[in-house]
């Protein structure tokens, strides 16, 4: 969807393309997405996209504007400023997100930014990691039997509060939860105050990527898990009874060896 | 992801391969969708997915299986039949669904059939038309000043029951209402119980297609909105804080022609 808020641009002036990388898998790119990016002048990529995304930008200037290592706002406001100032030198500059750029990516920030820059732009969505998630362990993320949606949430707030676990909990709905790893264990048991210990959780790490691990289990079990299998950041932790599907029909598949081969979590759930 | 169930599996089986189309422009499919379809045999296609993602299956047979009409457990099973029949001759099956086929799209129970029957399934993800939708808007569905998350929900019920819609508005979240149109007033006037009736809301229908069309408001005003311009199904209602920084982003540029042209909702917001 093209974005324009200036009708009597500078002709000079480029434009900027939020493009969602998906989970990491390069061919889970949409066709639009690889499009842009081949055509891309300016690329400024996030750390948790793979890096091999440049590979399809063979015309453009690849810039890394990750954010890790503890400085927070000031790189924000930067990549802002970056983009703005690349467009406004007439170049096409594709900001690249992982997963999808609308959810969790404060795009919202970088799309306001370009608005009051008056730099048109255009999103292209993408796979976000959840879905992924879902793929990999096999199982859909909503069942008709089992629930009404799915809540993807982030358990790391701006304010180092947390979310609401109990009242998320209390919607019965399959819980996505991203950036959780750090309070797994807290979380669980939060949630296991509304909803059984025995309702079906899953985590999978690098979902999406040829890096991809999964565990499962339950509420009860599923942080102890993890950890013994050494799970960390990134990973989609997977709470509720639709979840519980892939485990059920694990369970009546296990006599088979290709199976557990495709899914080695299970053996340990 | 592959999804082998059976190490000893018949020489001839086939796969079955479900394909998620995403929103309805071609170009939201993944690489990976696009080479699945380009070396399909049989492709089993919904009714809401865009018809012209044939053109992409050359060599393979193209059966639509849509549900319109009323008929409702019969089609499904019938579905899985096929494709499991097919798997078993030997063919390259893929399995085409809308959006992302494990959100809302009965996949858990085609994917369930496949392990009974012991046919080897791969899953492709795609792009769910509430992030379409967002894109439309020039919006991200979360923003840290506003949401911890996304409620992604249908309001369509098996039992022909209601989601708990206060308990949804209680948590603060964006709320990703699929399927809702036919109740958009009564659901509105719901969650306005709990929530602000100045909360901003969006219809989009047809989201990420070419045919896509947007109205923006408010709880209060959305409804009647949408019908005053014709939106019915399909259609992704849209509810919370985050989306009014579409509206604010509208309403200071609201001097330029171009932006509510690429906007038209907007004007009638």
């Amino acid at each position: 969807m093209n974005h324009t808020t200036h009708p009597a641009m500078n002709a000079k002036t480029g434009t900027v393309t939020l493009v969602s990388a998906g989970p990491g898998d390069l061919d889970l790119l949409t066709l639009k997405a690889a499009k842009a990016l081949a055509r891309a002048q300016i690329v400024l990529l996030d750390d948790l996209v793979n890096p091999d995304i440049a590979t399809l930008a063979p015309q453009a200037r690849i810039i890394r504007v990750g954010k890790r290592g503890g400085c927070r706002s000031t790189p924000q406001a930067f990549i802002e400023r970056l983009m703005v100032r690349y467009a406004r030198k007439g170049h096409d500059v594709v900001r690249v997100k992982g997963g999808d750029a609308l959810l969790f990516g404060r795009a919202g920030e970088e799309l306001a930014a370009l608005h009051r820059a008056g730099v048109p732009f255009e999103i292209i969505n993408g796979v976000s990691s959840a879905f992924a998630a879902a793929a990999g362990l096999g199982v859909s993320l909503t069942h008709r039997d089992h629930c009404q949606g799915v809540i993807f949430v982030t358990a790391h707030l701006r304010d180092h509060s947390e979310p609401d676990w109990q009242a998320l909990a209390a919607t019965r709905m399959t819980l996505a939860i991203y950036m959780g790893m750090s309070r797994i264990e807290g979380l669980c048991a939060t949630l296991a105050q509304t909803l059984s210990a025995t309702t079906p959780a899953a985590v999978v790490q690098w979902a999406g990527s040829a890096q991809e691990r999964r565990v499962m289990g339950t509420l009860g079990t599923i942080a102890e898990l993890a950890q013994a299998a050494g799970l960390g950041s990134p990973a989609i932790i997977l709470v509720g009874d639709a979840i519980g599907e892939a485990i059920s029909q694990a369970g009546s598949l296990s006599a088979f060896d290709a199976h557990a081969t495709t899914l080695p979590a299970l053996r340990r759930a």
